[in-house]
């Protein structure tokens, strides 16, 4: 049995960049993508992606440089999903939002040889550009996406632009010979996230395999059936839209772009064209289900709609439902490349009353078919019970898990180890083996090994009559490693002292729960949007030192 | 980007296996396998599966042995599809019709540790073991696998076996941890095929990578939704039932057991499950779609019908639509582990009158979307043109395509060249990219780098009013390779010259398949069943040698 070995003919590289090619033999005259009022088919697409490919090698793009697109959801984002990793470079779809110092740093940082720059982002563009030196080699060549819908440049200001996009297609050879992979662990995509700490740019990097692999678990978990009509309203820089661009190319569906549209015109677009599928945050869901005018309730056929990026509240998924929506819920990071784990749905749970549908949906869920392993863990690394309360942190492991972070070797080795990517999410297992998120990792106190959630203490403390606002945070402790530290501030004319507070807490919470330390506090330090800065809270309950202890105390202790 | 690399976190070996860890979770409580009266469900399968695989491993069964399986479609067969590898084995599914001395050979050859044998299977099983010396070590254990549907064992007949199926499962650990392969590499199914011209047994070995491959491109060609009612009509000892046995458990599907079965136990088992499922050669088609009585016509709800195995006659494909299958075609060699190769059906073909599209549903199609590449290729390996025409061998890259042939290095060495897996079938392709097959690769005839295909030569010389029967064969050519030659039959009282078979095949086919023989017999040789035996007339043609040619002629010249 040792002798027989993997070979050339069975161990091609697994990439989602293929899909194109049976699409356009599969559904050549079908509609690939519509935008206003341009529609391309498959056998369009793939020819333009070609051509496009071809263009870029002209440029001097070669395996392994990165290109970086600056764009919203518009055809021309769709095709480079395909056209850049064609050329055998690293697809970078950038956020739109940045501004130009950021956007300056973000191409440094990747070493980005080409943006495509969409219309309405000449200004940052170039803006961005200007913050390199004129004689710096590593500025990167620009090229123009021209749209009809925005207003055109003056002739001078393309000046800046090596070309326009569709300058390429044309220049392009149709017959260019796309550059596979040569391994399936060649990165394919690289897409930044801001992190919730750090400023400094984090550049998270998929290989082939993963996004292959990615690309296929996100259509079997949703069970999307063939020639879909899928709608844009997830945005291609958000990990690459969920892997959709490649997903809808293997099964021959619609894809449906815009380049803005609120919950009016995404109603208006579904009539249209028939929407059968989109994604959206759990906000987007918010702002359809507000927006139940008689013309668009209930919608004429149901429209499968994947939400993830934040926990959804479930009075959100209900209403969302009530308009017609199915709604699937699923979780997933920028470093797992798209959504790992789903709540996958019970057959039995559709007899039960709405508003306890809806509490089920809301849990993130299990694993999907192709992630490996998804499991909650405490500092320790042990797996926690499956009970629904005791915390730990979110761990994956699974061919959609990222190669790592680009030039952040530290970084990189603090989320990927043991064996699994690290999360950062803190949440809980149930009993029948769904998991739920809970808190931030950041956010939660890590006390003799044991994970306590501020928000859980913090909507006890609340409950306290005399409580106006509060906010627990670690502090350090030589013992436990850390204890909950709660600034409590109170309502006005109301005087309680820190006793009071404890007793409370010792009726109402589990006994590691209950706070070491209460700080009270004329006020909080808030962000100018009014949020609590847990930063500064941190800082101060960190200079606190540890607890002095009078004889040794267990941490988990009943004491 | 460089030091990005496969870690732990994202390298995890892919592997079917988890798919049943899944499912006992996401469809703890719903029906698993139904056979008979029992009805499992996946909770209960999996515990069933670890508490074999915890058994296997008490009797020494360790990683890489072979383990092996005579059984018809029973639940046994099913769960042993988990149970087995769950041990670290190698799973062998064994063909039930083949005698006590194939099985004796095919057992040694494997050199299997342990046959679960079925209690209908179990007089050739011992007398296959009793081919094996006394005290040979490598003697296999035999497990019994009883059946309240089958008479049972008299107490005597029991000796040879070390235990039954349901003691194993009763002695084993439900919390044992199955074995994870420590390389996606790993074998995980041994498949024998008879081959056409061979009689040693060919051992096709897939790797967990290549099975899961299979598994999920199955259940995405066929679009299989959550959920289905699977109906197994396909043997499990035919390629592992084209891997279904993993795909239900992925999709969290029911099970339709069956020991035997015809027409009528067939639609009335449709009935009674719900069947949405099934899988079947063109024959059992044939037999369904003959048994349209009352009770059966039209189906209830449509029944999803996946056929493959041999090319099925549009007629049978019309018959079978219009009693409310959905039948979909594919193609697929024990060598792939399932279908690589299906039929895609465009919707702009529902418009067209039932026959031609049956006439388009039985071309064998496009690659499916997780096979890398499918061509047609002539004996140089250049593709052919997309002409419908044009014959060449078909050949197939991908993740699916096997290891190799078992203790075969040279057949493995002949079937896995050129980075692709040569199928031994010969197709052309249409102007759409879609594939038909036309011939054995053993029955076409290589002249001059030209492949013609027998039959289409045959199906023309039949034509020829005096000709009763005939047979094309391959004679040897010292400039062309192999030329055609057409042995001749002719109808009683009908004298014809070979001038005049030769006038009338230039009227009707291409110069170059023109035979350049033709040689005159009383009769065919034949088999038993009247099948025409071509190995002898190629013996035939061999010794005939070379034509002498007067001058140097090229093959494929117009003369």
């Amino acid at each position: 049995m040792e002798e027989l070995k993997a070979s050339a003919a069975n161990s091609s590289p697994l990439t989602p960049l293929g899909f194109l090619d049976r699409a356009a033999t599969v559904y050549a005259d079908t509609p690939s993508v519509i935008y206003n009022a341009v529609t391309f088919t498959w056998s369009h697409t793939r020819r333009r992606c070609l051509q496009l490919a071809s263009s870029l090698s002209s440029l001097k793009i070669s395996r392994g440089d990165v290109v970086s697109v600056l764009a919203p959801n518009i055809p021309a984002t769709y095709e480079l999903h395909f056209a850049i990793p064609f050329a055998g470079a690293i697809l970078n779809v950038l956020n739109t939002r940045v501004n130009a110092r950021t956007l300056s740093a973000v191409l440094r940082h990747a070493e980005s040889k080409l943006v495509f720059v969409d219309i309405a982002s000449r200004e940052v563009a170039l803006e961005a550009l200007s913050l390199f030196q004129e004689n710096n080699p590593h500025r990167p060549i620009l090229i123009l996406i021209e749209d009809d819908e925005v207003e055109p440049l003056t002739p001078s200001s393309t000046v800046h632009f090596e070309d326009t996009y569709e300058g390429l297609i044309s220049k392009g050879d149709p017959n260019f010979k796309w550059l596979y992979p040569n391994s399936e662990w060649d990165p394919l995509r690289l897409n930044y996230t801001s992190g919730t700490t750090s400023s400094a740019p984090q550049g998270v990097v998929h290989s082939h395999r993963g996004t292959f692999v990615m690309t296929v678990d996100s259509l079997m978990d949703w069970a999307v059936q063939k020639q879909p009509v899928f709608l844009w309203t997830v945005k291609m820089f958000h990990a690459n839209g969920w892997c959709f661009p490649w997903g809808i190319a293997a099964v021959g569906g619609t894809n449906i772009c815009v380049r803005n549209f609120d919950a009016p015109s995404v109603f208006s677009l579904i009539t249209r064209h028939r929407v059968t599928h989109m994604c959206a945050s759990p906000v987007l869901l918010s702002m359809l289900s507000n927006e139940n005018t008689s013309e668009n309730m209930p919608l004429e056929n149901p429209v499968h709609i994947l939400t993830a990026g934040a926990p959804p509240p479930p009075a959100v998924i209900q209403r969302t439902e009530s308009l017609g929506f199915i709604v699937s819920h699923g979780y997933g990071l920028t470093e797992t490349g798209g959504v790992v784990v789903s709540c996958a749905w019970k057959g039995k749970w559709n007899h039960f009353p709405a508003e306890e549908r809806a509490r089920l949906k809301a849990r993130q869920g299990v694993r999907t078919l192709l992630t490996a392993e998804v499991d909650v863990v405490t500092s320790a690394g042990e797996s926690v019970k499956h009970d629904g309360v005791t915390l730990g942190e979110i761990v994956i492991r699974g061919s959609c898990v990222m190669l790592g972070y680009l030039k952040d070797p530290e970084r990189t080795r603090n989320r990927l180890k043991n064996g699994y990517f690290y999360t950062g999410d803190v949440g809980v297992i149930y009993e029948d083996g769904y998991l739920e998120i809970k808190d931030r990792l950041n956010d939660v106190i890590t006390s003799g090994g044991k994970i306590i959630s501020s928000v859980e203490m913090e909507s006890v403390l609340y409950m306290h009559p005399a409580v106006n606002e509060v906010a627990v945070v670690a502090r350090p402790d030589e013992y436990c490693g850390q204890t909950p530290c709660a600034f409590v501030c109170l309502k006005e004319g109301m005087m309680v002292t820190e006793e009071e507070i404890i007793e409370h807490c010792k009726k109402n919470m589990a006994t590691y729960m209950i706070p070491k330390t209460v700080a009270f506090r004329e006020e909080l330090p808030k962000s100018s949007t009014g949020k609590i800065k847990k930063t500064v809270l941190r800082q101060t309950a960190q200079e606190m030192g540890s607890i002095t202890y009078q004889n040794l105390n267990n941490c988990s202790n009943e004491s």
